[in-house]
């Protein structure tokens, strides 16, 4: 089955309470059935010249761009994002369908 | 088990040939057995708002992040790091051990 990827690097401005927006974030993905998977991450190495100062990665999985279209039009998303959008210092956001190369998908039996 | 991610959000340079870039880094990722996991996308929303004009996503999943430390050591990875970073017009890496909400480890049996 296909797999497409909404993904967002993101720097908190000063004052956040990152733990609460994570834990809205998760509470909204639960409850969104479009969403198949949803996680994240904390930048740990901190390189700044490599990060470019994001420190946090959220990822969440869709079926198809059908479906992510869906939830980012769902009246759920809509208000999250408001408060979402003006927690961030800067943000990027990626859509694409994700091609998996490792591990490999099995090989055709011989014929 | 654990989950240790390295993401790279890239924009290529003018001319660069990316497919033979992703066949280069789709060989190191089968050859290294540090690397659990690799898998690549490109954005297809193309809201340059949103993807301050990053195109590729790759990402990379090690066991620890001390594999990820001996797979960015390794001369397979040197090599071809000298390669990829002068076909980049701009790039972010982000490292970080990966928390899944969704789909929800399974609960444990009750007692």
């Amino acid at each position: 089955m296909g797999e497409f990827k909404h993904l967002c690097l993101v720097r908190f401005k000063e004052g956040v309470v990152v733990d609460n927006i994570i834990q809205e974030l998760s509470k909204l993905a639960t409850e969104l059935d479009t969403v198949k998977y949803f996680g994240w991450g904390k930048d740990v190495l901190e390189q700044e010249a490599l990060t470019q100062g994001f420190t946090h990665v959220f990822s969440m999985s869709f079926a198809t761009a059908g479906d992510l279209a869906a939830c980012m039009a769902h009246e759920k998303h809509a208000a999250f994002a408001a408060t979402f959008m003006a927690a961030l210092d800067k943000v990027v956001v990626m859509d694409f369908p994700f091609v998996t190369v490792k591990p490999a998908p099995e090989p055709e039996p011989a014929t």
